[in-house]
């Protein structure tokens, strides 16, 4: 039996059909779930203090990018700093994922081997090899909370026989990912793969769930599948991972994602959609997407969401944000991913609100009608 | 008469020599002298957000640009939301300048004529005319703690007649200034010209001290002239403009700056130089410049300064500063922002202790001395 995280636990404490609502205890603290991660790829959210970040926007943990943090800084200063928690200043739980998605966007400098993937990086050009072990040595000096197994993330429109040896391969990988463990202050999750096919998902699922992973995740979703197809692989999928251990869906979403996931059974998130757009002046809010660049706002003294209670709410106008979007100004970055993942976050406490009092349909109803829409019907 | 100030003040509290505290009371409140002034050209000082800058970094008084403001977002939507402070979300004092110096500084796109300005702006190539009159009623829409009066800023090494005519045209766009004042909520500022003349300044300071300005500023230093024709400008112009009025050493300086024009009898101060060459990896610090993006951070795991207080220096290494500003985060903009004004805001307190306790040349003296260096005598 491999090493496992001495200081991991994940209890569920209410559901609503498939949804469900828990509290996963890690090695830097306690999280609530359904919960969504904020992404730090080269050790910061973007434009936010970790003060910000845990304080006023409510972050439990957030996400690092074992690729990114490998190339730059590199291992040895992360290590001289005593990992990557000290190193941003973060004192939460950090998810990094393997980097083997990174790797292989790389495409024309990347080459799967049966060992491992090796590839030129995109800042030097330089020649490395990713090998399960070494991702798992890496995000060990990273000191994650979490540590995502090694895996192939196959194309959306794959082929079976694509399929066949790309699953095989990925399950071999994790399980060396497992056997390469040795901190007890480190959980690891591994990763269900399949595209958008029932048969696959289920069949590689049961391979990886007999594993000794504290937590599985749902990978290769979100790669341009239609939404229909990612929300049914979920809902085919999600029910049947094991219960008693967290379900993370990697790389989603939007808004109506995190609404419908969580609806099929998802505890865990991260997307870089509400930090990305933030910088591009789009805001999400209860009423659907505010895009503050547009001339529309020019003197719209209202808040970004009339419905929030974030610092940018409660202190800017919608014309001031304007103002510093068009004036390039680092503040309209700031206040834009501030409210956006306020926004993220404050919606993830709505759902585990909602579940815990059974009024998941309410939620939804209420989440949808603000926005001008109807509820799509729970699978 | 024209209209004056009616919530304006200055009292002088205790002096070393040239140099002197006092408290300037203003409409949106007080401020304690020698004071250092961050520069929010757009309605925003770069990067930092209002609570940053007044309760963490410590500042008092901020800048706003008067050109910039008046292009974008145009008054309309500044006059909409009641004026410049509460656009921005600043409820402590502004002072504007009158755009003068943006506007000269164009020099293909704009035009002297007697009765001011015509230029056509960088951002649509729009024509517009600046008059003493219309710079007035902008500022007076910003609603400005303190309003400067329109000025020509003459190049450096201007001829005698060159600067005869431009002084002479100055004084009386001055003139046009305080008479075209109308609200009692605003003070205003006027401004002496004459290069690095002793002639030109004491014969411009002159014909401007007589007139009902709330306080004088000197102007046109810092534009290309020697380090040390600064320092004697401000030497013999300083002390002869009138004690009850606070004097205004316009965009200076350099840390050693302000220690030499304190010394030399300035109560404040703007510049530029600490935001912008924050953002450019450059930090100031007790000990001289650090350039953290500078290979030879890339491990260092000291602070920006080891004598600094600052939330940045208590929280961050110089290596994760340095691996922000080469990963082009906008964190490291923020970082190194608020590190050197809180530099800079920190040397204004260090001087006004140094001289309420009549120990300006011990402070000067250990300034110096922490950068390996020798304090200048006094003048």
């Amino acid at each position: 039996m491999s090493v496992r995280c001495s200081e991991f636990s994940f209890e569920v404490q209410a559901t609503d059909g498939d949804a469900r609502t828990g509290v996963l205890k890690l090695p830097h603290g306690e999280v609530k779930t359904p919960i969504f991660m904020p992404v730090g790829t080269q050790g910061t959210v973007k434009a936010m203090t970790p003060e910000e970040l845990h304080g006023d926007v409510g972050a439990q943990i957030i996400l690092g990018n074992t690729y990114h943090l490998y190339l730059r800084p590199g291992l040895e200063v992360i290590e001289a700093h005593g990992g990557l928690h000290r190193f941003m200043n973060w004192n939460h739980p950090i998810l990094t994922d393997s980097g083997g998605y990174q790797v292989f966007s790389l495409k024309e400098l990347r080459k799967i081997r049966e060992d491992g993937v090796e590839f030129r990086d995109h800042i030097s050009g330089s020649k490395h090899l990713f090998t399960p072990q070494k991702v798992v040595e890496i995000q060990e000096t990273l000191g994650s909370d979490i540590m995502m197994a090694f895996d192939e993330c196959p194309p959306a429109g794959a082929t079976d026989d694509y399929l066949a040896k790309s699953l095989a391969r990925t399950t071999r990988w994790e399980k060396e990912c497992l056997d390469a463990r040795t901190r007890e202050d480190c959980s690891m999750f591994g990763i269900i793969q399949g595209g958008t096919s029932e048969t696959w998902r289920a069949r590689h699922l049961e391979e990886i769930a007999v594993m000794d992973f504290e937590g599985l995740a749902i990978g290769g979703l979100s790669v341009g599948e239609d939404i229909e197809a990612m929300y049914d692989t979920v809902a085919f999928t999600a029910p049947k991972m094991p219960g008693d251990r967290p379900r993370y869906l990697m790389g989603v979403g939007k808004p109506d994602d995190l609404v419908e996931c969580v609806t099929r059974g998802i505890d865990m998130f991260d997307c870089v959609l509400p930090t990305r757009n933030a910088r591009n002046g789009q805001c999400l809010t209860s009423e659907g997407p505010v895009v503050v660049r547009n001339a529309e706002y020019a003197k719209d003294l209202s808040p970004i969401d009339p419905n929030c209670s974030c610092y940018v709410c409660k202190t800017y106008t919608r014309s001031y944000v304007r103002h510093l979007y068009r004036a390039k100004e680092i503040l309209a970055a700031r206040l834009c991913t501030w409210h956006n993942l306020h926004y993220y976050l404050n919606l993830m406490s709505g759902l585990r609100g909602a579940i815990e009092a059974g009024e998941l349909d309410e939620f939804r109803t209420a989440y949808y009608a603000r926005q001008g829409r109807e509820a799509p019907c729970r699978p």
